[in-house]
């Protein structure tokens, strides 16, 4: 009979789940709300798992008892004692296989590199930085949210074309294009009407992320205060690898494999050579790629090997048609 | 028989209020919490009002319809209509008198100038810069809050300590002095312990704005992290300045009078010189001081006016004794 595993990638405002087959192959896919360990709690992180359960039930006719292992990657769950927590919180679920939890941060890892040396760096409503040596040491760098870090972020993007935009309406900053296209996007007359609407949560953090695009789209069109918005993103971003690096003791003359995910880098084309040159002036051999599958894919492999499942290129096979 | 006013000055966290005679005597005062009315609305508004009133009416046995005119500043009602509904509220609680309302910062430009030109710089848990010119026009600059401004505030100064720290401990920016004295001062091992207390507001925008002096000091102790945060605001505290000099249309030659009010300036000694010789790069006739009254005396003083009494040097040297 086969074995089925769960792969979860919980993030701060979604969470992706798969059911994935002892050889790779995916029978589906469940996507949820948050499932921010720092945010919900151990409640809301009961209630995201027991649902995605229920969803599985109903999609695949499959009971809590078959599933062999759980492979869960939970933003906010960077410490042991955290995940300990989750791990038993799951098990009450009244599930019989087994559990492994990580950070969201380590799924991705494991997703791009598949264990082996590399460092990811992952910008998407928030951003951070995950490596791993080849002695299998992990290092991380950022990921403290939207207050004191979260650089090169989709919301740190955006929080920066409404300030550019604000100090425009203030005679305090160079003009931009920025300002009308905000003011047209969220449908004011004057961009100091956007105020109540951020402090009264109207617009929140994800809308403020969404605003990225635009910021590119505006750069690109040669305003200089958006294009000097990327730069200052682009040094951000790669001082995120470069801590990482350092902190694993990578030798500047080797290679240094990067891996770029999150909603950011739906702007790759932008962004991976002008990275790659930054990143360069400390490691010239750096290559910056798309990771070779998704976080949600790295917990499921994650999960498969506690049970004892090698990813061969079969089963990375089977994993990656699922991925395109 | 006497008439009394009473002046409301109303912060994003404090409001203070101070009862006066039409002779500038200052009866009493009564501090009280938040009144911010993009956070409170209309009925937070009302039992601030309310309370005072209680307040007043307990300590010096004046009745609500004793008192000839409110003038009240108000942080977050920058708007004409946002004003007129608070004038409303006020008059709704059974209020004979006048009532005239108007924000924060004009109740501070009222209190430092007496409306004569010139701009006031505040820097408390916010920031903000408004002036007025020889035509009795006025500008305003910043007050954007914490997400999207508030430069020179002590929000922003504890905020860039924090991040400091922590980019330290990240090794992604320069050791600085500022990471052991911050976990030193929230009783933690290690700075990212603060992670969690930030994100459940366990530690909220007063605690780190509350930093402030802690980066001063290590700035003084030479710590050049330190050092960079405080020049880098000044640099942005010119900014409102400037700003707002510039809308006011004063002329780079004639002279201009600052005076900066709030929490931050604290530390005159090391701010009013840099801050000086900054603003002095565009008006070199500047000269920057404390401002003769606190704003909730600037909201007293509009409210003598309003019931058309001037403030003669007389009812100024009665206020003036409040003041010290």
């Amino acid at each position: 009979m086969s074995k089925y595993v769960i792969g979860v990638d919980g993030g701060g405002t979604h969470t992706k789940s798969i059911l994935v087959r002892d050889d790779g192959q995916v029978l589906g896919t469940i996507a949820s709300g948050a499932a921010n360990f720092q945010q919900l709690g151990v409640e809301g992180v009961k209630k995201v798992c027991q649902d995605i359960l229920t969803e599985m039930g109903k999609k695949f006719y499959l009971s809590a008892t078959q599933i062999a292992c759980w492979g869960v990657g939970l933003a906010g769950a960077g410490r042991e004692h955290d995940r300990r927590i989750v791990v038993e919180t799951i098990e009450a679920l009244g599930f019989a296989g087994r559990v492994i939890v990580q950070s969201d941060a380590y799924v991705a890892l494991i997703g791009a590199f598949l264990g082996k040396p590399g460092i990811v760096l992952i910008c998407g409503t928030g951003s951070m930085s995950i490596g791993m040596n080849q002695k299998g040491e992990i290092a991380r760098t950022g990921g403290w949210g939207y207050l004191l870090g979260d650089e090169g972020s989709g919301y740190d993007i955006g929080r920066r074309a409404l300030v550019a935009a604000l100090k425009d309406f203030d005679q305090r900053g160079s003009r931009t294009r920025l300002r009308s296209k905000l003011e047209r996007y969220f449908g004011i007359a004057t961009i100091d009407q956007i105020i109540p609407k951020i402090y009264s949560k109207e617009i929140g953090k994800d809308q403020i992320a969404a605003l990225a695009p635009i910021v590119f789209e505006t750069a690109s069109e040669g305003d200089l205060v958006a294009a000097n918005i990327i730069d200052t993103v682009i040094v951000d971003m790669a001082s995120l690898i470069l801590s990482v690096a350092k902190k694993l003791g990578f030798h500047e003359e080797t290679p240094l494999v990067v891996a770029c995910s999150g909603s950011v880098f739906n702007q790759k084309d932008v962004l991976f050579p002008k990275l790659s040159a930054q990143v360069a002036t400390v490691y010239p051999n750096v290559s910056i790629s798309q990771p070779r599958f998704e976080p949600v894919v790295g917990a499921a492999i994650m999960a498969l090997e506690k049970i004892g499942i090698q990813p061969t290129e079969d089963v990375l096979d089977n994993l990656s048609r699922f991925n395109k």
